[in-house]
């Protein structure tokens, strides 16, 4: 199945129509729309970016209904093979972003992309690190709700882990899951401080599953190897309105995680994170939640 | 000239006598005691954290006056080897930790260190990657002020990236600026989570140097090249109680950096920052003050 980036939707909502349904072990194609929705393109001006309708803004390809899946299941979403499109947008937009208070004018760059390389500047280059910013289910709740914050139920995560290798493990919660994505980046630093990423379409393919009863209380992410300093890596999230509980949220389910993988006491898996899990900040702009993930390198359970 | 590990104190003051007066660009060997200060060693059993005294823990070897050094100077640290003792300590301690609430009781792992690798629990090896926990220089406010909260005047900063081969650059508060060092881990995660690394013994020799005039707001690193999935990087610091506001003191100091380095126009820096520096809370166990660290990988300023 290839599903065109121009089947989107702009708001999570429970009662959106499926596209498609499909079956758990199932491999799907879904481009996706850069996260302006093509109110901007690869001749646009710093004055475009007040003229932005918020509620067009970060567009997912979607909803997939997954045969049989319902509340408290877990929905994993590998992501096999990423591809991006030739430009991007990066962009201060007035207030947005983690330091809104400092820039309060409009500032945007249109970058070129090719292989392995992204040239955000005229001459400065950064490497070429493709991943999504979105990707979630419905809410449970009665919609709609906006596409901005990240929820329990994945969303505009904007965790840079979650690229071409990567998987990502979300809790059902509703009949058929509801599986949406886009957003996708170039590249992203963890924060995405300005807002915004390096702002691009993508074709991705993935690949459904589904584990029976075992919603995590909040996303997990298996990250590709080469996204750490010691390969792959276990992330939990924690998210929310306050960094504090999100942290304390991320290294509860990382202590939970490591008890079910590896049979250490809780203490000590406590211990183990305290040596040798990273805490990062994943996204610190998409109002009112942030994500802190806590990074465990998979080979320490082996 | 070589430094032997008794010779310690255990808080910060302006009014402490040198140990040693060090020019700029001398070398030096410095022993530093393991965190507890002598209060467990390799023998110790859980019960011995509940009889810990607090204000014996975190010593730290000097002060040490560096020769012309004045407020608003900036104090350059190499970090040039490193090498950490055959034991070392990890722990849940009553009333301290990211999880204190969730783990009442004492809880204490002796680990093993060997070439390469730290055994935390039998059967269970993590990689050996030392650092020094605890770097700073003599607050000009009077003291004594205690070992455990880091300050703009460094301290114990708990950040996993000063190993051998980094580079910290600190602000000079008084006369002599009175460096101290100390608090090695074996191995310690981005968060510290539990409240304690690997904790044990280190020898370092370091290389100290001025920068008239060039204090920067907050402590500055040059990380080693290994600790970046893409090189050396450059890591700001944000140091306080509330993370958002730490957040937001590191990438501003972040963006500072940038401009001065590079010449780009602070709005570009701010992109830049969005899309490549990663944003880490280094430590948020050390209470009052959290430190969150924005990493740039040097190399896209090349």
């Amino acid at each position: 199945m290839h599903v065109a980036r121009t089947r989107t939707h702009t708001a999570w909502d429970r009662t959106l129509s499926p596209l498609a349904e499909l079956t758990p072990g199932q491999e799907l194609v879904v481009e996706t729309a850069e996260a302006s929705g093509g109110q901007l393109d690869a001749g646009s001006d710093p004055q475009d970016l007040l003229g932005l309708d918020f509620g067009r803004l970060n567009p997912v390809t979607g909803p997939f209904a997954i045969a049989s899946a319902r509340p408290g299941d877990a929905l994993v979403v590998d992501i096999l093979d990423m591809s991006v499109g030739g430009w991007g947008w990066t962009a201060c937009i007035p207030g947005f972003g983690l330091l809104a208070d400092d820039f309060a004018a409009p500032h945007l760059r249109i970058s070129k992309i090719t292989e392995g390389s992204v040239e955000l500047i005229p001459g400065l280059e950064i490497p070429l690190a493709p991943m999504l910013g979105t990707v979630g289910v419905a809410p449970p709740e009665p919609g709609p709700h906006g596409m901005i914050p990240p929820r329990r139920w994945g969303g505009n995560m904007d965790i840079r882990h979650l690229g071409p290798g990567a998987r990502l493990i979300l809790p059902v919660g509703v009949d058929g899951a509801l599986l949406s994505l886009g957003d996708a980046h170039a590249a992203m630093g963890d924060g995405e401080v300005a807002g915004t990423g390096i702002e691009t379409d993508s074709t991705v393919r993935i690949r459904v599953d589904l584990l029976r009863d075992a919603a995590p209380p909040t996303p997990v992410v298996e990250t590709d190897a080469r996204s750490h300093r010691t390969g792959r890596a276990l992330a939990t999230t924690g998210i929310g309105p306050d960094l504090m509980q999100a942290s304390r949220d991320a290294v509860r389910a990382l202590l939970d995680q490591i008890v079910a993988r590896s049979g250490l006491s809780p203490e000590d898996a406590y211990l183990l994170a305290s040596v040798t899990a990273d805490l990062k900040i994943s996204e610190i702009v998409d109002a009112p939640n942030w994500v802190v993930t806590a990074h465990l390198p998979l080979a320490v359970l082996d």
